[in-house]
């Protein structure tokens, strides 16, 4: 009787049951430079080229490969096909023989980045993040700037420090400077944060010079993954005017090592917030057939404790506009390029994605098990997960993405 | 008598003679896909993977390759050895049977990206480019923002939109906004500029966590070309508060093919100017054994008219204060990162290295053969040259970037 204590029987609404199924890359412990596509279901990854091959698909070619980059170039169409074949495998009983000896416990492989990151840009899309952000650094001016509504701000990051769940990170060092000091030291920050941030990642190249517009998105982005985007909040308030962050951001990034394909989304598409200004035409998405939005609830734990609860859905600018708006100029997309949303934050305080804001710049500390919190300290461990609904009532699970700081070295 | 009319003879004083021998990649007609490395003498390109071949040299492996990857990647003294063994190809006399076939004029051959950006960064290290935009667009305030001096401001650039010179640069569309209207406005920009910089080429990889001191830098980084830093300046102005430049740059970033080795330069090494702050200790280069500047004389043509000739011996911050910087906070460095050192700008209005300010934002034009410019026009070319003082009072020549702009398609 196999179909006892399958992996396949999972829970009822079970978040990562075959309406989900993301994609990431693993290897054995007998084998670790054997990196291979993987796709998770319950509490298992599915060696999904082995899959392939012992199924006689056509998809071997996509899947027997030791990361994501020919899947996600190969386009909308056989991202449809290849998670269709998915569904098929891990759900139809006549498939378990093949399947079930190719299911590796989660626990016992390790996940390394799925792909690699070719631009990493972040945004800036949360109004209630940005409009926090300018309270505390610009308290006699507006707290958004004139162009907040009528453009998504974004930013190119260090695509070269993005690093996947699980990675130490390392505290920076750096300048900073009292506003009363007369000159910058140099040390260990010690306003080491965090943002809580959704990172989309893009499949299909654009052609220089061409605009992708917003109708396109799906064309080119393949799905995303739970994304922390580390600051050193002393770093970056002496180093960003006029250029923008550089050393308070580029010391690392973490993602998940799972890649939510779009598709396990449907149920979560929502409409994004009514906007206050009319949009240029390629911002534009009241004609859109499909609502831009998207219901993730986010999950932030520091040792453990839950210390806030973003909403995703409360982001002003949408995935799509981030697209158009990135490309507007004429830039190119490559196959993993990366976005984030930029650190999501509810209205509520409880639902704010960054220390900067939950403690108010350091002046309202956190209170946890072990003592207050203003920022990170050196062995606290920040995790991320986040559900978004599936179909039918069931939860569609992101990736968790974790990371422990550890000491300059 | 094969020593007649070879293209080894190069005339007394050859800014591309065996004192420089810069690195590229090439292909010829008969063969497009057939990607090799390069190496320009004279007027000619040797291939350098084939020669090694024909002379059995150990060094085939680092240069019979499509791009300089491998070369880069190799280390300081594989670096040394390789330009060693390169020299006495096209010097001595006895390789000259072996060589001369291999040897291809540059009109002949098309030139290619060099190798893979990895990270894109961007700074602003002319102390008189700094001052001159500062006032141009904050008459009002300080021309320079506090931190100027105290580190060398960047930021990240979009790696995916370096093209090599020769390539046609699209006008990028986007928003823009006057002063004193209401909303912006969407079209393609009527501020289109150039941006006169050096590029450094990173070769060896470091470790994320693990800062490089100044000291490091020739371990490091390989080599440097010219860069032409496109900029759209009413895109920018627009975007830039308050996380800086974005799609005002991202469209399209120019890049010499050829890229000079720092061996090539030991004779343009200069002391950079004197520094009006103490600098914190991983900045403070007084203490190195080797200066940190570099004597290159750049030339802009605008259609073939000189328009201005910055001195990079002008420039405040350093390549290895750049890269000290870049790194201290442990970001890590990839094989084919490369960093620009911003508008090289002299004290001089006829050496500043943008429109922006020899035309002081447009106010007054420059004087063109076919008319008055104030920023580029569709069918406007750009050119980008430079000279180094080089041993026994030769000349070593950087590859020339050039680029012309096409109308928004």
């Amino acid at each position: 009787m196999p179909e006892q204590n399958s992996p396949l029987d999972l829970a009822v609404g079970d978040p990562f049951g075959p309406h989900n199924l993301p994609y990431g890359v693993f290897s054995t412990h007998d084998h670790p430079e054997d990196r291979r596509v993987g796709v998770r279901i319950g509490g298992h990854v599915l060696d999904a080229g082995a899959a392939a091959h012992a199924l006689g698909s056509p998809y071997a070619q996509l899947l027997a490969q030791p990361d994501l980059t020919a899947l996600l170039s190969a386009g909308r169409t056989a991202w449809r096909d290849v998670r269709r074949a998915l569904t098929a495998w891990v759900t139809v009983p006549a498939h378990r023989p093949d399947i079930e000896p190719l299911l590796h416990p989660i626990g016992s492989v390790t996940l390394h980045m799925p792909y690699a990151v070719a631009d990493y840009v972040d945004f800036y899309a949360s109004e209630n993040h940005a409009t926090n952000v300018g309270k505390i650094f610009r308290p006699d001016g507006a707290a958004l700037t004139p162009n907040w509504k009528h453009l998504p701000i974004g930013y190119h990051g260090r695509s070269g420090t993005v690093v996947v769940s699980g990675t130490d990170v390392v505290r920076p060092s750096g300048q900073r400077k009292a506003p009363s000091a007369a000159a910058p030291v140099f040390g260990p920050s010690v306003k080491l944060d965090i943002e809580a941030e959704v990172g989309f990642v893009v499949g299909v190249p654009s052609e220089q010079g061409r605009p992708v517009p917003l109708g396109r998105f799906r064309d080119h982005v393949f799905g995303l993954s739970l994304l922390n985007d580390w600051s050193a909040r002393d770093l970056q308030a002496w180093e960003y005017v006029p250029l923008g962050p550089f050393l308070g951001k580029s010391f690392a990034t973490s993602v998940s090592p799972w890649v939510t394909p779009l598709e396990a989304l449907e149920a979560a598409r929502i409409a994004p917030p009514a906007r206050d200004f009319p949009l240029l035409p390629y911002l534009d998405d009241t004609g859109e057939e499909e609502p831009g939005g998207l219901d993730l609830r986010i999950a932030v734990a520091i040792n453990g404790q839950v210390v806030a609860e973003p909403p995703f859905a409360t982001m002003y600018w949408t995935a799509a506009q981030m697209l158009a708006h990135m490309t507007v100029n004429g830039a190119s997309l490559r196959t993993g390029d990366l976005y984030g949303s930029g650190t999501v934050s509810g209205a509520e305080p409880g639902q704010r994605g960054s220390l900067l804001e939950l403690t108010w710049n350091g002046r309202e500390p956190l209170e946890l098990p072990e003592g207050k919190r203003t920022f990170l300290e050196d062995g606290d461990i920040v995790t991320m997960t986040a559900w978004a609904p599936g179909p039918d009532g069931t939860r569609v699970g992101l990736g968790e993405v974790t990371g422990r700081i550890v000491p300059t070295s």
